[in-house]
Parts: structure tokens; C-alpha cells; sequence
């Protein structure tokens, strides 16, 4: 086994003995590696009692090697695969999740808010770029006429407008937006509680096919894992987390998809809801969430949201009510040297104003404008797109070929 | 003629010369009386040009004098009366809209924003009386039947729990609100932007009547007054301004009823909206409102808007699920004791304990725990109400009686 296939079974293994978000064992892993960090653990050496207990009655009820070893063979059966740290593909903003606090669930057990070691994911586009223009849209599984006519309208609308739709896959609210995102032809992402093989709920198992065609279905347990109750709260974190906002679209009084919402202002991303009428029990939670979370956004439709997580003009360009912003008075020449940018790093000008079709002369004047609006850098290597300057992402394949599975 | 009936009658021809709530009329009154401030500028004396020929061109239409004169018996007639700041049951809190400043309404004329200098009363309640623990409820007039629903439930909640609620007496939500009222046998004042001989609109004159029976039909404007469109934003200020905090239910976009809103936020009131389906055009002002306006409340029904302008804990009590307030914890001696205490003034311990039906020592005990709790404060002349803690009013007839007509 290659070095790198032990850090990998490592990583499935530390989540089989304990509970993925568990934050002892992020810290041991970020000072030891998942390997030692691993042999620590099964030679009883954890940090913590509570850590130790569990890790002791996992072992006896199997070897964590061998188990992530057949998890890793299941997975490679239902064709997906395993993404960590170490994979390009890796979705960088989950990190942040380490500065996760929540007072009352850290209070109860050590876990729930460290960063993912790993995740399972099935279909073709690449984790982290599937996520980077990401919002969630999420809410009540027992939905209403209404909310699913709204979540499917934000779904619709936002993958229409490139963005990635996350979701959680249940019934109700997030389905509707699942749907709505594959409706405009979009990328839409489950983020599971479960094992791949066995998706909950089954009565959605057409839908995840659909999205494991077009999208991605994730999850940080382990093919075989069961969707047990705390794993939903545990999931909730990846969504608000890996997302740029979450979307909460009906809720009823203290329901999960709040949760999420909470979790999402916590981790520093934007916590938006839609209201309903005050008669409906499924809105009670939206807006008790809106009265006691002053940074809560209420949104009415994708334009709102679009607002608050939109970073390049184009994203607002064709709802801007508002006073203009600069993206908004690009020519086509400046669009098009944005969009040849590559993601990463940097392009001499020679190189760039071919792949724009611009001359360079023309390029040279346009990019000295965007580096002034912010939107653009100058390096020695050329120029760069400016950190929260994205320029829409290509096609899948492309996409696929530059990162690699 | 008596001094105060000439100063009366000055005060009906400042609101004909000028629309109610000019600041420069405002200012003159404050500083010579309306008196004087009549007489001057009668003889072309006006502080500035725009006022100047807004008098002259009405001085050349009547002599306001006269035109006051029969404005008053016209009144009479009808069974109105005229109340000013000489009066015992002027509403004191429309003073503080002299601190109200918009802006926008500012630049334009200097109109809208000083208090007003008289109201024509239909109604036997003594209008500050009736004003004094009151909330405005405001809306679409092209309501929809959720908003109509709404209304009328916060105004039979608000009605039931001893609250006057104020409106416009347009059709749908404001309506609607007077309506809840009325069906909890509560007091209702309507505030209308023309004279009360032809209150507008004309289909709601059965439920006008009604409102004069038990509650209280106002305006700024002297029997004869066109309900002109600039009048209904004046008009706005004092519904906003008279009251301790407005609700809207339902407004299409830039809606008056927004606009109602926004002079309680200026006017240092609390401004509470209730939100509906993003789905209805008669809910995009409400939520349109909440976003732009970080100090509007949202509210879903009678119990969160007791919550932001309730006072006194009798109205908290049987509602609040949060921290206890002071006053949920008085026993009834107490109670009993703050509701003896005149509205106005102070009075002695004994008479106190006498009216309240308690003896002495534990008066003199409850009071001094009534003070501590800043509910209650001690003067040489006895004891009195703190600003912000006042009984619930008495039946209509004592009231009256205490402060006459």
C-alpha cells in the first residue's frame, strides 16, 4: 500500500471509530496525520475518556483497517470515490469549519463542528468546484404548497444563473430544490447523512439518480452507514459550511433546517430566509429565526439572494435595482479577458488576449481597468483573477480535466 | 370673544392658511402664540416666501377668521370637537414629532413634520386618553383576504388586551383593523386627512359611525376639507406619531402604509410588520420594508407586538415564555395600588390605600417596592406614576369625568 492509500484508509477509518466532526480527532490529525493519529487511537492512547470509550467499543466490534478497507472496495462497486485533504478536488471553505462554535452542542459532546477528514461522492464533477458558487436551500420535509413552489423557483433560478444548489435530499422543501435545479439543466449537490448505497429517504432514490447523473451525492460516512438521528444535525454543519449561504425556505417552530441556518451564521456565511404567511405552522420557524438572529437576511426570491452571495457583477448585472456596481459597466472585451482568466494562478497578456480574441493592445487597457475595479491582479507571472473576482466556471469536463479524480 | 376662544379660533385659520404641520407655522405659534402668529402673518409677515404666498393666496380665497368661525359651528353641528394643546385631553406624545425629520418630505416644502396645532374630535373618549396606550395598525387598501384575516386579529387581540388601536379608516387592512376592534368591544380611533363632515371613503360611513359610537373619529383638517392626496402622508405622521408603535399588514411596493412605518422609525416609535407569501404582491412593501429598514420588527401576531410596545407587565404576563419582568411577579396589593394612582400627579399614601382597598402599612410597603422596581415614584406631594409604568385606563365614564370635555 502506498503511502498515500494508508492516509486515505486512515481517514475512513477515523471516521468509522468516531462520529465524522468529532473535534479530538481533527486536532489529533492535524498534528499527527491521519496515520498516526489513527495508530494512536487503536492503541488506546485518546486524548480524552469520552474519545476513548468510543473508540474501544467500535474496535470490538470490528478492525477500523479492515472495515475502511471494504468500505473503499463498496464505494468503488457503487462508482464513487473517496475525496480528502490531499485530492485537488478537496472543497477548500470546509476549513473553515474548525472556527465553528456552537455553545450548546460542543457543550454535549466533543463533536459535530470540526472540519470533514474525508467525503464519499458520486458523480462526475469535481467537489470543490461544484461548491465554489454554491447556496443551500433548505427547510421543511412536511413542505407546503407554497414552500415547494418557492424552493423550486430558487432551485430553478439559481442553477439557471450557474450557481450549485446544496441541499440535504429529504422530502419536502429540499427535494423541490434539488428538482428545480436540475428543471434549468444546473448542478445541484445532496449532502447526505447516510452511506452512499443506501440514500435516505428511499422514497427519493429516483431523484438522487437523476442527481448523481448530473450533480454529486455526498456524504462523510462510509457506504453502509445508517442515516441515525444525531448524523443530521452532524451533516447540517457541510452544507452551511461548504456553501457561500444557506437558504431557508419554510420551517416549523425549532425544526433542522433552522439548524442549518444557525450553523451557516456561525460558520460567517450568510443565513437568508424566505417568509410566509404568519397563519402557517411550516413558517413559524422562519420567522422565529428572523426575530432572533438580527444578521438573518429575509429574501423574497433569487435576485435577494443573489445579492447577498454574489461576488461578480454579472451575478447582479441582470436584476440590479440598485445603484450600479462596477461589473455592471463592463464592456464585452473586459468579460471576455475575465472569463479566458484562469481559477488558479496567473496568464501572461500575450496568452490572455488570444484566449479572450482580443488584441492586445485593447487587453492591456482592459485589464488596467479591472485591476482598478479589484477584479483582476498583476503578478510577475502575469495577471490573476483578484481573490473574490471568480469568473462563471466552465463545463464539466473541462472542469474534470483540470483538477482530476 | 375670551382669550382662549380667540386662541382657538387662531388655531383653525393657521390650519386653513397653511396645511397642518408646517414648520414654519409651527415655529411662529411656539414663539408668539397662535394669536399673534395669526396677526402676523395675516399682515404679510411670514418668515419665508413660499409661506407667504401660500397665505396670500388663501387670504385672497377668505378671511380665515371667518372661515374658522364657521368651521367651528359647523363642527358643532356635527358634534365635534375641537381639541388643542390647551386642553387637558391633548395627546402630550404629539409633541415629539417637532423632533421628526424625513429627509426626502423636508427638501420639498416645509410641511409634514411639526405637530399639529388642533384636532377635530368625533367621539366621547377623551382623545390623549385614548391615545395613550395605543398602537396603529396600517396596510393595503387593496388587501388580500390573508391580510384582511391578519388585521382584524391583531385588532380584536389588541382591542382585548385594553389597547386603543388607530388607523386610517381606508378600505381593506385599515378596515379591517377597526373592525377587530369593534368586534372586542374595544376603542378605535380613526385618523382621517379631511374634515370629519365628509369622512372619506364614503363606503366605509357605516363603519365610521360605528367608530364615532364607541371610539373616536380625528383629523387635522376643519369640517369642509377635501381628503387631497399630500393630506394622507401628513395625515401619516400622526397616526405614526400618536401612537406607541405601527404595524403593517400588507403593502404593495412604495405603499402608504410603508410610508406610516418609516415616520414611527423617525419618530423614535417602533415600527412592526407582518410578512406574508413572497408569492403576493400585496406582501412585497412589508418585505421590501423589513429588508431596507434594520429597525423594523417582524411580527406574526398580538403577542409580539405587545412584546415590543407593551409597557406594563399585566400586558406581558400571560404571554411572555422568556425572562420574567418585574411586574409579572406583583401580587394583587400591589396591582391594585398601581392602578389607584392618578394618571396625572401624585397623591398621598392614605387616600392611595383608601382607593385601593389596602391598609396603610402594606401600601406604604408595596409602594416602596413599587419604587424600586422604577414603577413608581416618590414626590413630596406623595406618590406617583414612573413615566413608562401606567395602570390600565378606567371605564370611558371616569375617565371622562377626571379630565372633561
Amino acid at each position: 500500500m502506498s503511502a498515500d492509500e494508508e492516509r486515505r484508509l486512515a481517514r475512513v477509518a477515523l471516521t468509522w471509530l468516531a462520529e465524522p466532526g468529532t473535534r479530538a480527532v481533527h486536532r489529533l490529525v492535524e498534528r499527527l496525520g491521519p496515520v498516526a493519529a489513527l495508530g494512536l487511537l487503536l492503541d488506546g492512547g485518546s486524548p480524552d475518556g469520552w474519545l476513548h470509550t468510543t473508540v474501544a467499543a467500535r474496535s470490538a466490534a470490528g478492525d477500523a483497517r479492515a472495515v475502511a478497507a471494504e468500505a473503499l472496495e463498496r464505494a468503488d462497486r457503487l462508482g464513487a470515490r473517496l475525496v480528502t485533504p490531499d485530492d485537488e478536488e478537496w472543497p477548500a471553505r470546509v476549513a473553515s469549519l474548525s472556527a465553528l462554535h456552537l455553545p450548546d452542542v460542543s457543550r454535549r459532546v466533543d463533536g459535530e463542528t470540526a472540519p470533514p477528514l474525508c467525503f464519499w461522492v458520486r458523480g462526475s464533477w469535481p467537489l470543490g468546484e461544484a461548491l465554489e458558487r454554491s447556496v443551500a436551500v433548505v427547510g421543511a420535509r412536511a413542505a407546503t404548497g407554497y414552500g415547494q413552489h418557492v424552493a423550486t423557483e430558487l432551485g430553478y433560478g439559481l442553477a439557471e444563473r450557474d450557481w450549485t444548489v446544496v441541499s440535504g435530499g429529504a422530502f419536502g422543501i429540499d427535494a423541490a430544490a434539488h428538482r428545480g435545479a436540475l428543471n434549468a439543466g444546473g448542478l445541484t449537490v445532496a449532502v447526505l447523512a447516510c452511506g452512499l448505497d443506501r440514500p435516505y429517504p428511499i422514497g427519493n432514490t429516483a431523484l438522487f439518480d437523476r442527481i448523481a447523473e448530473t450533480g454529486l451525492m455526498v456524504s462523510e460516512w462510509p457506504p453502509g452507514a445508517e442515516p441515525l438521528r444525531p448524523r443530521f444535525l452532524i451533516r447540517n454543519r457541510v452544507i452551511a459550511g461548504g456553501t457561500l449561504g444557506t437558504v431557508v425556505v419554510e420551517a416549523s417552530a425549532r425544526s433542522g433546517a433552522t439548524q442549518t441556518a444557525r450553523r451557516a451564521i456561525y460558520a460567517n456565511r450568510v443565513a437568508m430566509v424566505v417568509p410566509g404567511p404568519v397563519t402557517s405552522a411550516m413558517s413559524v420557524g422562519t420567522h422565529e429565526f428572523l426575530r432572533e438572529h438580527p444578521k438573518a437576511r429575509l429574501v423574497t426570491g433569487v435576485a435577494h439572494v443573489l445579492e447577498e452571495v454574489g461576488r461578480i457583477g454579472a451575478d447582479l448585472a441582470p436584476l440590479a435595482r440598485g445603484p450600479q456596481r462596477p461589473a455592471d459597466t463592463l464592456d464585452d472585451d473586459a468579460r471576455s479577458l475575465l472569463e479566458a482568466l484562469p481559477r488558479r494562478g496567473a496568464m501572461g497578456v500575450d496568452r490572455l488576449s488570444a484566449r479572450a480574441g482580443v488584441d492586445v493592445r485593447t487587453a492591456l487597457r482592459k485589464l488596467s481597468l479591472l485591476e482598478e475595479l479589484s477584479m483582476v491582479v498583476r503578478r510577475d507571472d502575469g495577471y490573476a483573477l483578484a481573490p473574490l473576482a471568480k469568473p462563471k466556471r466552465g463545463k464539466p469536463a473541462t472542469a474534470a480535466t483540470e483538477t482530476s479524480a
